[in-house]
């Protein structure tokens, strides 16, 4: 009776931490998201307790070369948000190490000014080794800051390659940021992000060659292809330490927004990347199964078959998939 | 009856084609390779036919920076082979270009003087836009070549990125060719491949450079961990264009061959590899399943309930694996 109570009490956890979290509680935000990120068993119950409440939030994502000024550029958009009185989440995407920030407020230091606020949640997230990277947990923790009432979150990457553009399959609306030296237009191009801006943020537009990076994406986006109807990517000039230019950027974006709801682009965009998780987790899965056979089915047995020349790989796989979908194999 | 007969005719026509490939025939070989290639719907029957053949050769991995000279060495070492009097094959894999060389003789500039040696096969393959790049057609195209009698096989990777690494994982004994400049030994650790050479082969060791690139190599091996008993990696020095330490390279090929089947290894490394081909094939097959799935159980409309608040990802992906494991058969 009592080993029931207590699992009882752990499975009423889950809804009044959610409720919590709904009500601003930066604790309860930071334990859902660790439950999210850790794969706990726990994983689903959240999942299901947070969908009803999301699918509110702003999402804008941050990208572009380590260098470019992302951090500070973030922290300057918190403050512009919090000035127009908007609750602020932002998710530091890191897949390029294994730690993630326990701490949800101030674990950054460029974030510090904003570590008293309470309506401001920001969480550090490492997704390497995660399976799937950044698409797998990145989505769920999104939810947790949606449900606790983020009209904005912010989502940034730390580190380089592929998430650059995968944060753009996480946002709404895309921010790539240049700068003169590490991240000029050529390098945005060669890294892919000249299909995946909405806002192109020419930063540190103080420095020599800043009017150069901009003649080169203007010239570059010009290049592209371009629908009748479709949005005309802005590029705006920031100094973001200075905070000058910051505005203009959340004016693009709130402009942005408008034409993503006017064209039903805004459902388009949710719906596909709704479409890109659920196919993630149903591979997930069924790689799960293929894990589970009984070990005189499973692939090492079969590939012994194959080297063999007894099978070949297809029948191999033939084998495999009856096993999985649970029917009785065809040899 | 005549559309059955013809019907047949065609389906003898693989077995027929084997056989002829068999005894050397050089059109029979590109055929079947371009049967593999093309994910003809006689891909399976090509694949049952050619297994029990399979399993005999030598696959020689070539691996490296672009200009260290892959082709040259590998048009140097066919030489070495042919002289030994073995049959040999050789498959260059541009995982960076759509178009497959066709002819399956001299299509390359390097291996002209190969062209009119009956003993010898040369294939170029694209493997760009293909499911699984290099994981998918390549193994079958080894079988072809396998079956066709060549003793030793090389296989070549053209252009750059993962694809070095990947061919390690389809040859018995792997090369990694360097030369001073563009692939020294700082860019073979950048590029994973300290981890996967058997043999490094410091090219174009006539130049300036070449004892540093051999010096800063050793010292990179020397920080990895070896076990007792495993294999310590050669390093050779050549000069592939005159022919200079290619007899070499080929007598480390053979002590890294008896240490393959003394220690056992090279049964571990072909059913590793056949448990690569087969999980790769599995996927495939599920993933095929869910595209045709009816419309009103699709992903789309799953995605839009999801969307909607009205189901979490995961009991979506829940849906779909139930109706995977459900499904008709996709073939």
């Amino acid at each position: 009776m009592r080993v029931e109570r207590a699992r009882a009490g752990q499975r009423r956890d889950v809804p009044s931490l959610v409720e919590s979290a709904r009500s601003g509680d930066p604790r309860a935000v930071a334990r859902l998201i660790s439950l999210v990120e850790d794969a706990s068993p726990r994983l689903r119950e959240v999942a299901a307790a947070l969908i009803p409440y999301a699918g509110q939030a702003e999402v804008i994502g941050i990208t572009g070369a380590p260098g470019v000024g992302k951090s500070t550029c973030t922290s300057a958009l918190v403050t512009a948000y919090r000035r127009a009185g908007r609750r602020v989440g932002v998710l530091a995407v890191d897949p390029t190490s294994p730690f993630s920030g326990g701490a949800l407020l101030g674990d950054r230091v460029r974030m510090q000014e904003h570590a008293t606020d309470p309506d401001v949640f920001i969480r550090s997230m490492a997704t390497r080794g995660h399976l799937g990277g950044l698409a797998w947990a990145t989505p769920q923790a999104l939810r947790v800051l949606d449900a606790a009432g983020c009209e904005v979150i912010l989502v940034e990457t730390v580190g380089v390659g592929q998430s650059e553009v995968e944060v753009a399959g996480l946002a709404d609306t895309t921010l790539v940021l240049l700068a003169p030296g590490m991240g000029d237009a050529v390098q945005v191009a060669k890294a892919g992000l000249l299909e995946v801006g909405d806002v192109y943020v020419v930063n540190k537009a103080d420095r020599d060659g800043a009017d150069r990076v901009g003649r080169d994406l203007r010239h570059m986006l010009a290049l592209g292809e371009h629908r009748e109807g479709s949005w005309i990517p802005r590029i705006v000039r920031t100094v973001a330490t200075t905070g000058d230019g910051i505005d203009a950027v959340v004016d693009a974006v709130t402009q942005h927004r408008a034409y993503l709801r006017e064209s039903g682009e805004l459902a388009r965009r949710r719906t596909r990347r709704a479409h890109d998780e659920i196919a993630e987790l149903t591979l997930v899965d069924l790689r799960k199964r293929l894990d589970l056979l009984p070990h005189d089915r499973r692939l090492d047995a079969l590939a012994e078959r194959v080297v063999a020349g007894e099978l070949d790989p297809y029948q191999a796989a033939d084998e495999l998939v009856a096993e999985v979908l649970g029917a009785p194999s065809p040899s």
